[in-house]
């Protein structure tokens, strides 16, 4: 059993959950002798670069609670990709200080800084135990049914769907809701979670996985409309043309890239204004609205999933034990063996890095612009139903006694 | 005493609570034997136009709880402005089926809609009973504290910027909030509801009040920035220039106006847009995101004031004590009378109708861009306190030992 401290930081964007796995790694790691402290490190990689450490055995438990159930990252966050150079400055700083566990809670990209970083470290022959605790509410991790951090997101955004298909029911017109997700529409398919019955919005849901065509796009929601008088949208903001061009790059003026090359997709409301000013022109209706939904899907107070809650707890508990007893390098992963119940396993660190999960192709329709049945059974027990006692009246008509306008 | 049958019918926006009132008035009415019957109007003044009436008598107790507590307008709603025709036809409807008391839940315009139709009733000598009850998110009723449906909406921005703060903090750079709100700025003065201390954001609010100054705006950003690393804005989407021209205007290629004559604001993130490209061109900043708040506002499931629940349902009750024991027409008003108690009061239709209220003044700050504590202790007792048990680290800092990035 390795001797020394264990370091925790966070990457990538922040969730509603991410600081639960903080405090599952935390007080989990307290258990055990081997572990001589217990370090944070302020802004992921760039902490532990500047040697930015704080000693996370000096918070009260009380405090912890609370820090568990504060969205964002309360460890702060980077999006940093550290190269080679990069690299060899962090390995020394954590030989310096004997760390040796390294906990990093994040996507795709944490999770591939750590497999180069597990690669130097072999180098050098210094025993380190690296950890990818996986969070994206992008829910996008291959070998993962669900991250941590998605359900809590796909809370918000079903929140967000079921009370706007009622405020569309009682104005009219179109709505479109633009919801975060680069490549996979896990995020925009969780707007379905909460319906009930077919008439019940969103009618029409455009994922990424899926080749984008406003003409298609025109042609659904008219036939929507036509029947409804009304027609509520949700599009992943990361939807493609047919040569994998992202509609959003065709209309902005300068294009974010952060450092692994990802183009900002969030932060505007020029997709939602695009599909807004196609239809009103087009399909000639006037009342059409669109709502970008941007941070407030990940960070929103008040909107967690209770089962997310837990999971992402427990996937920091189970990576301690994991990386003490078995010693070895690896990402955590959620898989789903009941309904509902999951398992955690430790795959290596190569097999998450970089991959990119997309839906099930079962998960739509086959027209492209609706979930089935079972995206939404899969959906259900991670957002939970407790949100959803609504009601709506009975409708029992009066006759008419005038009867004019027939 | 009135003998007859007792119309419901929501107007306007839908909000959070709105249907708290319609089960307010409606438990309220069977405690009265000479109330006929209970209808409801599909679309308000539209279901009476068109005598869409349906029979609200025919609700199971239980499925009005759950009505109650479902967002937007389960009545359905309109934005028509009835001319003088179309007050005639109106009463002609609530002639023929013997409605003899009328409640129009609604803001601004609808009362200022009863108050027409109480001049049409009195011309033909019709006794007639109408009531406003109020609702409006953007809290702008004369002669109320506030307005139900206004501190749901309010808790939902309270609870965004709590939640993005901290993720603002996390990653760094600028982030603005743009909320509803025409003339009045407290829902955008709600993102401050929840803040703890000064380095809390949102660190700049602008509201409608104020003459909006894209150069002082600028000024302001860089001077946070600077001190802080990051800025955090709540910017109301009815923000003016000096000459009182909607900022938002200058932008969109087409303008949207209701029957009343509003502009649309809503549903669309140009202002938004608008800021975050002056920022990241004049003051040269990089991460810049816009999150334009739009419709969730108002209708989100599952982030609503228990008091506003409460007040919206009392005022329902209390519009058909009024109603049926004075047996005149008026406004439902909510005033604060203690911290926190309110009390409910008839006034005069036209004591409320047409009249817009403004944030009081001293609610805002000497340089018109945050809000002061007067305004946070006014606006904590609505939103409530039950969602800020959040938490951060000590930050008991772990010294250097390379130290090599002085």
């Amino acid at each position: 059993m390795l001797r020394g401290k264990l370091l925790i930081a966070q990457g990538g964007g922040p969730t509603a959950v991410i600081n639960q796995s903080v405090v599952g790694i935390i007080n989990e790691a307290k258990k055990y002798e081997n572990i001589e402290a217990i370090y944070g490190a302020l802004r992921g990689v760039e902490g532990i670069y500047n040697e930015d450490f704080i000693d996370l055995g000096f918070e009260s438990d009380s405090n912890l609670e609370k820090i568990a159930n504060t969205p964002a990252a309360a460890l702060l966050s980077t999006r940093v990709k550290p190269d080679t150079k990069y690299l060899k400055k962090i390995l020394k700083v954590l030989k310096a200080h004997n760390i040796r566990y390294f906990f990093y809670i994040g996507g795709n990209d944490s999770s591939d800084s750590l497999r180069l970083l597990s690669n130097e470290a072999k180098k050098t022959n210094y025993d380190l135990v690296l950890v990818h605790i996986p969070k994206t509410i992008d829910n996008d991790l291959v070998l993962n049914d669900h991250t941590p951090g998605f359900a809590s997101a796909a809370k918000f955004v079903a929140n967000a769907f079921c009370g706007v298909d009622k405020d569309n029911k009682a104005l009219g017109g179109i709505y479109i809701g633009v919801v975060m997700g680069r490549h996979a529409g896990f995020l925009t398919a969780s707007s379905c979670a909460y319906k009930k019955k077919d008439e019940d919005g969103p009618h029409l849901v455009y994922v990424p996985e899926n080749p984008f065509d406003i003409k298609e796009f025109l042609k659904d929601v008219k036939e929507v409309y036509d029947k409804l008088g009304r027609c509520v949208i949700a599009v992943s903001e990361g939807i493609c043309d047919k040569n994998n061009v992202p509609i959003i790059t065709k209309l902005m003026k300068s294009v974010d890239k952060d450092m692994h090359g990802n183009v900002q997709l969030s932060g505007t409301g020029a997709l939602g204004d695009l599909l807004s000013e196609e239809i009103k022109t087009k399909l000639n209706i006037s009342r059409v609205r669109a709502d970008t939904f941007g941070y407030l899907q990940r960070s929103f107070l008040g909107s967690v999933s209770k089962v997310d809650q837990k999971e992402a707890r427990e996937v920091g508990e189970m990576g301690v034990k994991f990386a003490i007893r078995d010693n070895k390098n690896g990402s955590v992963t959620i898989n789903r063996i009941g309904d509902y119940q999951v398992e955690y396993k430790l795959k290596p660190l190569d097999s998450i890095g970089g991959k990119t999960r997309y839906m099930p192709k079962d998960f739509m329709n086959k027209k492209k612009n609706n979930v089935t049945k079972k995206c939404i059974d899969y959906l259900r027990p991670l957002v939970g139903e407790e949100d959803i006692q609504t009601g709506e009246f009975y409708l029992r008509k009066v006759k008419k006694i005038l009867n004019e306008n027939k």
